[in-house]
């Protein structure tokens, strides 16, 4: 399913390429910083996003229809229409792979290139990598609040949108779901895929028991039941039951029951108890009523008898914050054959970017493996060892690492507009990120009020940006 | 862009067609409705998706490629396989057109075709009119707050993917946005788009006057700068004012600037005092910082001089309620030849559900042509003159009407598999809208605490549900 996006974009991308193409600015190169800040809750994040941005570079392309379009625009010139025929994009990008952990204010990607692709590559990427980063980033949280039991994606109807429904699915197997109900993504991306059947199935049968039997007898070896049409405690869990000892006199396993309403601590504690006395003590119960990170630390702590969670609207749409709001800023641009660092200014400090053309290390420390900081720095820059670690604003905050280890996060994508990346299948995405995760204290993880893990300046990133901000004061 | 997401749905709905298929029940009848229920401070909804569920339907069709990844799964019978390479929709679609205001717990749409094509477009159709009609919705809000002034979609780096963001934009516009920054929309659909340029811009000069002068010789009639770079009122504004006398001495008439951070209110005031002063009343304030319904009321009490909005994060994900939380569910099931009615129980009385194949009305009142209630009646039930109107549960609220005209408000979109619907273009379902919503008096539009609008059930439906209930109890 390769498409094209290329007129996907923010008007203002063409308004500007225009420009700087009249101006004879437009090959001029130019550095932007892709970051998020911090939002809501979240500390960590996890990345997703480059796999479909990868795809959005590789299909760029303006149609004759396209060029058409904006000429009816009567708003730009026609060399510049012209040149839109054979627009690709040539430079550099720079990213952190999909399933790394990370954190408000560092660079997740970056790109080099003249400043007229640079420009008009921003709108897709921050759509696609904004979109995907948030739906892991949720997975994560939800996967974490679920404890060692599994976690399924089911949001597909309230996806906002088709994209959303499969390449959210998709993020939300990076953030650490187990499955996912959507066909297509279990199709495109290799992914488990889960779902027996639905109320209308028991409504379209004269009885809940000649439903279930039916289902059985189709299903006789995945045979979950949703219990809830008329009554869970009632109708549904004794009926499953009665089914589960047909199946079983046919040497048949049931697997379980599904509960999709109504109070999950309480009915799965009394149905739990009906399954075991009929001596079902395998049948699982799998819950999915408005399940997110915030109900699911509930039923922990009530000691909920669930074994399987599908959770669909607060995670597919990150209920509580629907968006990351990642940006893209301009860190460096080339004027008269020569490159300058530039930078936005802010009256609020966590707003003001980091200029330069940069990298991103992750430091760990070699006694535990653990990550200890992120450190962005420029390119170019060598750490010295030891490695002293200012925090930006509150320079009293400062410690001095001996023994150390600094792995480089961001990895070339691009180079010369070639693609000089192989994306990993999500499954090894899947892998990498397990890993990462375990190379991060609990704390920094908690769902709420986590300890903040340090994201520094190197020394000579410090220095250029007082440099700059002295200069304009 | 004919895309085919045939795949795209819920495992589940495949597990039953399997089923229906290998019962040979498949080809029974069944009557599904969707409607929303009643969350956060909706009241009314603005109806949207109808095309794009329109081009999902005309699009529908199984691979052979499809066909081999569904019996990698091991869990479908052959017969049913090869039966889905000729799958297509073969029933009748029944739905209100875009731009139609609907209303918690009415049908909106209704499907009636053997049932494992019924069950099958389940996902698609909810995934597709639940985002749409939700976007739609958050616009006409933050268009009503905006009392007048006009709002643009700016929120496509912010959506939730790609389609979130293209048909977002689309249903922006049907809510009443008089524009979008969003390029593709704007080709698709034949939208107004907007944009002139960002920071990076202003950046990408050695000052902020150079780069408001290359603007304005590029565009000296299109000429709309933002001035938050570096500070509004101190350099910004100042600066602009500059260009705007240049413009001006050599014919042009500039447009006017762009408010993007700080307090819009007191920036506003600021500003419209400055370009008054400098001899440009004409110039118009734009502004676009974290804009909803809720800012733009208080940006109104305190009368902030803009005149334009850009709206992006909270309208294009609809930030505080981001999914509609749509249903489908089975109303009506042949067995052994005869249709039933039939219904999901519950212990709440919001969530039992209509039985039945039905049809919906909207009455008005013929002395004022307003709308004065929704009847939700069994199809082909008349409707008697006078008309009396009842609450479904508050059986004491009651209302008769001599002078109505009744509106049927599904239309048939397919019959017998056929597409026998026209879809409208985007400008003729905005006209719709803006017609339909001046039938309503402003007290159901209330952005908070609305007046609730009668939503009733008919003699006929009514009786009907009650047989159920008892018959069950």
């Amino acid at each position: 399913m390769q498409r094209n996006l290329t007129m996907m974009t923010d008007l203002y991308q063409l308004t500007m390429m225009n420009g700087y193409f009249v101006n004879g600015t437009y090959r001029h190169t130019a550095v932007f910083d892709v970051f998020f800040r911090q939002k809501g809750q979240i500390n960590y994040a996890i990345s997703a996003g480059l796999g479909q941005a990868v795809d959005y570079i590789e299909n760029l392309k303006f149609s004759g229809e396209d060029i058409d379009y904006l000429r009816s625009l009567k708003q730009f010139d026609e060399r510049f229409l012209d040149y839109l025929r054979s627009f690709r994009f040539t430079g550099d990008i720079y990213s952190v792979v999909e399933g790394e952990l990370v954190f408000p204010n560092e660079p997740t990607l970056i790109v080099r290139a003249p400043m007229i692709e640079a420009q008009f590559v921003e709108t897709a990427i921050l759509n696609i990598v904004n979109h995907q980063t948030l739906i892991a980033t949720k997975a994560s949280r939800i996967v974490r609040a679920a404890a060692g039991k599994k976690v399924v994606e089911f949001g597909l109807r309230r996806a906002q949108g088709p994209d959303a429904g499969i390449y959210g699915a998709r993020a939300s197997i990076i953030g650490g779901c187990s499955g996912t109900s959507n066909v297509l993504t279990g199709k495109m991306f290799d992914v488990d895929i889960k779902g027996t059947h639905s109320h209308s199935w028991v409504m379209s049968y004269k009885t809940e028991l000649d439903a279930f039997r039916a289902f059985a007898e189709i299903y006789p070896d995945n045979c979950l039941l949703l219990v809830d049409t008329y009554d869970s405690l009632r109708s549904g869990v004794p009926n499953a039951i009665t089914v589960f000892k047909e199946l079983r006199a046919k040497g048949h396993k049931p697997v379980g029951i599904r509960l999709d309403s109504g109070d999950i601590a309480y009915l799965s504690k009394k149905a739990r108890k009906m399954l075991d006395e009929a001596g079902f003590p395998d049948a699982i119960i799998f819950a999915s009523n408005d399940i997110d990170e915030n109900v699911l630390q509930q039923l922990n702590i009530q000691g909920a008898k669930t074994d399987v969670y599908g959770v669909g609207t607060k995670l597919i749409t990150s209920e509580d914050m629907p968006s990351l709001g990642g940006v893209y800023k301009l860190a460096q641009i080339e004027r008269d054959g020569k490159e300058y660092p530039v930078m936005k200014f802010s009256d609020s400090a966590e707003k003001i970017t980091n200029p330069g053309f940069k990298t991103l290390y992750r430091i760990y420390e070699k006694d535990t493996g653990k990550a200890f900081a992120d450190l962005i720095a420029l390119e170019g820059e060598k750490l010295p060892t030891p490695l002293t670690l200012t925090h930006e604003t509150e320079r009293w905050k400062s410690t001095t690492l001996e023994n150390y280890e600094a792995r480089k996060m961001l990895v070339p994508i691009y180079r010369g507009g070639k693609l000089v990346y192989k994306c990993p299948t999500l499954a090894e995405s899947v892998a990498y990120r397990e890993k990462e995760m375990d190379r991060f204290w609990d704390e920094y993880k908690r769902l709420s009020n986590p300890h903040v893990y340090k994201v520094d300046l190197s020394d000579g990133l410090y220095e250029l940006k007082q440099k700059l901000l002295k200069k304009r004061g």
